[in-house]
């Protein structure tokens, strides 16, 4: 198999996103089809990205006094009938189990689709006192949302997530650590998956079931539509006061807590593959790549090259993520392929002339260039040149949310915009839920978020004419 | 609330060990009981412990060349139903999800109970070539077993766990991976855990539902029962054939592959409790404990004390574990109770007096003793004391062993000490499960593993008094 032929493999981007997507979840091997349509199984080079990711989320959650812990699977029904408005929006996306060995259940359990039920319950007999606030707990967890149309990563009846629940003993605490943990998910896009997102709050319509304002991080992906990566919630005290979660206060006095909780999960994972990836398959930002750096070596079969390849090894994996592919059943090409495929930041070859010379050749994938640089300097070269690529990645995002990023002023405009191109569309907006389902239905667009950093593009709402309230960013959405 | 007081609440370990092993629980809170009968709630500090754990084998994992993957939650009953002994062990003790969403599902789904059969048919996908074994992934899950008796850590309708599934092309390797995965079981018991354990097989009976062989590494707990700790199993080709996992060997012909599964779970949890605490609570080993030394400042409000605590935290934190206790609420003594039902290995008591002196009280969980030091060497004290509290805890432990192992001739002396004792009852054994369902019968104890390291106590099986096969470790089990 040459060059030319592996790439084949994988459908244009420009052509066929979708098809491209697909080809590239699966020749790189991050993911397989499971046998129950719409779940997932996630291959050890996807599951070595989400180690990565929990690694660097889990240790800033850490820094910030959060704790782990562990809450059931199976939530009884009657716990999530609990709070309204929450049971409203998951109850028909549950799988109920009925069944506990042979014996029918007195009371169905549902798989939890998120956990705040089951953890309001046990915060009600943990707190008593503000001495026991702030109570800050995450949890690392699977689960499952009965979905209608599903893709790998992006949208599975089963996913993986992290999920933090707190409480404080004042609205202005849980305030402040919902935008807090909104920053730290929008700076671990930015500084580790080259991803720049627009950070700000969901409209009534779109927040999380139960939730008084909900932020979201949404990032554009490849072809112009956007992915919501990160949420945030504060919940005030619906939830506290649904699960009777009481405190006594510095005054002695009972109080009900005020509540947040946040979430990523691994769809992050199609949003790194669909911001970065090119026809030649994953492009992986250094800082997250489970494989930084990989040596091909050229002759392998000639005195001295593995051995050198080896050495090299060695001394780069101190500081970096190595890999070597001394496989004898594959030429060099099928290799630079392969790896090109799976998004490997750098590659180093080198064959028997070049170790002859102290030389060999870095190949950086994200502009796909080849350089001679001596061995001698290959430590700094490294160091510098997965930094380098780092920042590139992130200025080549970001440029490309900015070639798709238009302002429409009027419907007109709105719907010319949306019949040709994919991309945010930032809009005046009234803040009426009317105008929101107009643009759903003509567009099948929706509002991403009301951003905080607002624009005052004109005096008019875009959809309705009259007196605008925020600046929105709309755009069609995975 | 007075040293003694607190202490009180915890029940005598020699007057009714399964209350005390609650109230440990409970009061170290390191679980809390679920809202579902069967299910428990992992608290922060339960978790920490967990982490640890996970951590350590994680990278012994990774050193012998495991990757790490997830597979689905939920699998369709005729898939669990391909392998016969298999769906005999676990149909009776799954739950069943029978609806998703609002439609009933066509077929019914299992929660997991273990993942051989799902990770079998993906396996089937993924296996080729002799090229593409041997195949070493592990998963990090949670698990559902549907169970009538349940207690926290050592018996839940949940719980967490590791579970290794291997493919090789040979026999010889998949029985030599095994165990390497039980010596790296055992290893970790010893030299983290601090718990001695006996490594060996499993009785036809005995092992797990559709392998070959299963290792088990068995541990005595301070009752002398003994809990079945981490289990590694050789399946032969068994589920190969049944989910037709085959490969093109180096001759060019198909075959199937050999494999192998291998887990460890929360319940070791119960097994650290149950090996090192005392009547004042947990004791837990430097290796895995969340916090290996506790500052409590003595006189906190007196000038420089905190600052001082501080101080030798931002030290000691470079290369321990450590927390300090500052809250003004409690006293000292409260304080000291605190950290001791919490196990935590030393406590650095630290006044405005000792200060003066350059000086602090070091106590050692261990063995309860005080030892004035100079905090100019407090650095190389504390190493030194945590390894030696590690190798100490770790001979306790044997020593407990030695005390509740018991050799028995014949069924009198075997009925004889199981009257009066809990322990180990090393036994010779014909090899005929009659002879292993009559000791069960009379005595509720069972075979607990054939053990590598074989003595010859006779020449005729303590039941029967035929011809013996082998020598046994006997007991009643968690």
């Amino acid at each position: 198999m040459d060059n030319k032929e592996f790439v084949k493999d994988i459908t244009n981007m420009d052509e066929d996103f979708a098809q491209w997507y697909t080809d590239i979840i699966l020749k790189a091997e991050l993911v397989d089809y499971a046998p129950v349509k719409g779940f997932m199984v996630i291959r050890p080079y996807g599951y070595a990205l989400w180690e990565n990711i929990q690694k660097i989320l889990d240790a800033k959650f850490k820094q910030t006094g959060h704790k782990n812990a562990y809450f059931p699977l199976l939530i009884p029904e009657s716990m999530l009938n609990k709070e309204k408005e929450h049971v409203e929006g998951f109850a028909p996306e549950v799988a109920w189990v009925t069944h506990g060995g042979e014996n029918e259940l007195a009371e169905r359990l549902c798989v939890r689709p998120t956990s705040e039920t089951i953890i309001c319950t046990m915060y009600s007999k943990w707190i008593k006192s503000h001495r026991d606030l702030p109570l800050l707990i995450n949890q690392w967890a699977n689960v499952v949302r009965w979905e209608k149309t599903t893709r790998p990563f992006l949208r599975t009846s089963e996913f993986l997530w992290q999920e933090g629940h707190t409480l404080h003993s004042t609205a202005a605490e849980a305030k402040d650590e919902t935008l807090k943990m909104h920053k730290i998910y929008a700076d671990f896009c930015k500084n580790y998956l080259a991803i720049p997102v627009i950070m700000g709050r969901k409209s009534e319509k779109e927040k999380f079931a139960g939730a008084e304002e909900t932020y979201t991080i949404e990032a554009l992906m490849h072809d112009g539509k956007a992915l919501q990566s990160g949420t945030s919630h504060y919940f005030g005290n619906n939830f506290a006061k649904a699960f009777n979660i009481k405190f006594q206060n510095k005054e002695g006095k009972e109080e009900f807590a005020y509540q947040t909780s946040w979430g990523m999960s691994t769809r992050i994972i199609g949003g790194i593959i669909m911001t970065h990836g090119d026809n030649r398959g994953l492009k992986l930002p250094p800082n997250i790549a489970p494989t930084q750096v990989v040596i091909v070596p050229i002759a392998q079969h000639k005195d001295g090259v593995l051995d050198k390849v080896e050495e090299l090894k060695n001394i780069l994996s101190v500081k970096y993520r190595v890999d070597t592919d001394i496989r004898d059943e594959y030429s060099p090409g099928y290799k630079f392929n392969y790896w090109e495929l799976r998004g490997v930041p750098i590659r180093i070859e080198m064959g028997p002339k070049d170790i002859e010379n102290g030389e060999c050749i870095l190949f950086r994938r994200d502009i796909l260039q080849k350089e001679v640089i001596k061995i001698a300097d290959i430590d700094s070269k490294i160091e510098e040149t997965l930094a380098n690529i780092q920042e590139n990645m992130y200025k080549m995002a970001v440029k490309n949310v900015e070639d798709h990023t238009y302002v429409a002023q009027n419907l007109e405009e709105y719907l010319e915009i949306f019949n040709e191109k994919q991309g945010y569309v930032k809009i005046m907006w009234c803040g009426k839920q009317e105008c929101e389902d107009k643009i759903k239905e003509l567009t099948s667009s929706t509002i991403r978020c009301i951003p905080f950093e607002q624009e005052n593009l004109s005096e008019k709402c875009a959809i309705c004419g009259k007196m605008p309230n925020h600046m929105v960013y709309t755009a069609r959405q995975y």
